[in-house]
């Protein structure tokens, strides 16, 4: 039976910028299973499964799950034979890798793309998203963005551990990526899919290990549509 | 054959503050491993052996090792059946959590306590401590450390991904600490040993983990030299 997973889109149908929905499309590519994919906004809460609220929300056969650390924990336990997103070893720390993804990456990228998601949203979602992004960062849209510059120093300050430990290895995961990879590799797919702003100098080892995510699996993320980054 | 290590020393011996070196005295108790460890101060590079210039220094029989994380390597290679480390999958992620802890950990830290490093250390190592420590960071230690109550409250912020993470886990590690745990506890040891200054709420999670970690191994760093936390 095809597995199915609700993606948060903006205007286009192709335009899927979700950080959380983007782990879960590698994840899905890592273990070598096909998805087929709902575009979702984010004023549909009613078209969703009962029970789930937020996107990615995964449906296989009678599983519906609506969080993606759940959703990876799933793939692993009911395709046990396909390769593994996490050991149970290193399940720890990719909770930690998250926990700063969520914390710190997150809120300085916020900083930068979220006038763009607001350009790149459908009508009928733009309301409720001004509304509701103002209401948490106390201003408009306009002005929380209105530094692109230092914003952008900010955010390539935050990301220097992940600069420092791809100095030393390939990917999170070390000489190949897993989970951990694919939830920091999220937060790039949400800029690259709304935002032509630059995030990362052409030659910050970040970038180079983004480009060699973007390129896996086909190019799966790469041949999403967004800005060149 | 005895396993010895050179361990940073305060003015008396048993004050022992380095975070790196508190890496690897964990760790040689996770492995249930004896080490006989060597007070030694900044200003005595000659008696480290050849090739070496930075503690931990590691001596196992003809093996001398003079950095924490190749330590960690070596035990797990050359003890492969005690408890391990860290998995060869769980490793990628722990250089992260490495380069987290002393890109952003430690210098939040090193704004609270460098003054009372310098207050801790032995005579003889003070003028070396205070110059090369303030040509790094362009004041006095003095001026440098002088809001605590501010350098405190940063500090909590910068370690938030550690409290969401216990806040769902016991370690790290998850059900069990591993080389991560190690590396992230070495911080609060490093404070612990040289300064009174309280850094957590009593029911920060943080502080239930640290706790458990100061319980580990018998006590083991919760009997050794310095402030009640």
């Amino acid at each position: 039976m095809t597995i199915t997973m609700y993606d948060l889109a903006g205007a286009e149908d192709a335009r899927r910028f979700s950080p959380y929905c983007w782990r879960i499309k590698m994840a899905m590519a890592h273990k070598d299973l096909d998805v087929e994919t709902i575009p979702w906004r984010f004023t549909e809460k009613d078209r969703l499964p009962a029970g789930t609220k937020t996107v990615p929300t995964l449906i296989d056969g009678d599983t519906v799950i609506g969080d993606s650390w759940e959703i990876a924990d799933y793939l692993d336990r009911k395709y046990p034979d396909r390769p593994l997103l996490q050991g149970k070893s290193e399940r720890g720390l990719a909770k930690f890798l998250t926990a700063w993804t969520e914390s710190v990456v997150h809120p300085a990228l916020t900083r930068i793309v979220v006038l763009d998601i607001y350009k790149h949203i459908a009508e009928k979602d733009r309301e409720y998203f001004r509304t509701s992004r103002e209401a948490r960062v106390g201003k408009t849209l306009e002005a929380f963005t209105a530094d692109t510059e230092a914003n952008v120093a900010a955010f390539q300050k935050t990301v220097h551990p992940l600069r420092i430990t791809l100095r030393m290895q390939d990917y999170l995961g070390g000489d190949a990526p897993n989970y951990g990879d694919y939830v920091a590799f999220g937060a790039f797919m949400w800029a690259r899919s709304i935002s032509p702003v630059r995030l990362l100098a052409a030659d910050d080892t970040i970038a180079a290990w983004r480009s060699r995510l973007l390129a896996a699996f086909d190019g799966l993320a790469g041949k999403a549509l967004g800005y060149p980054v």
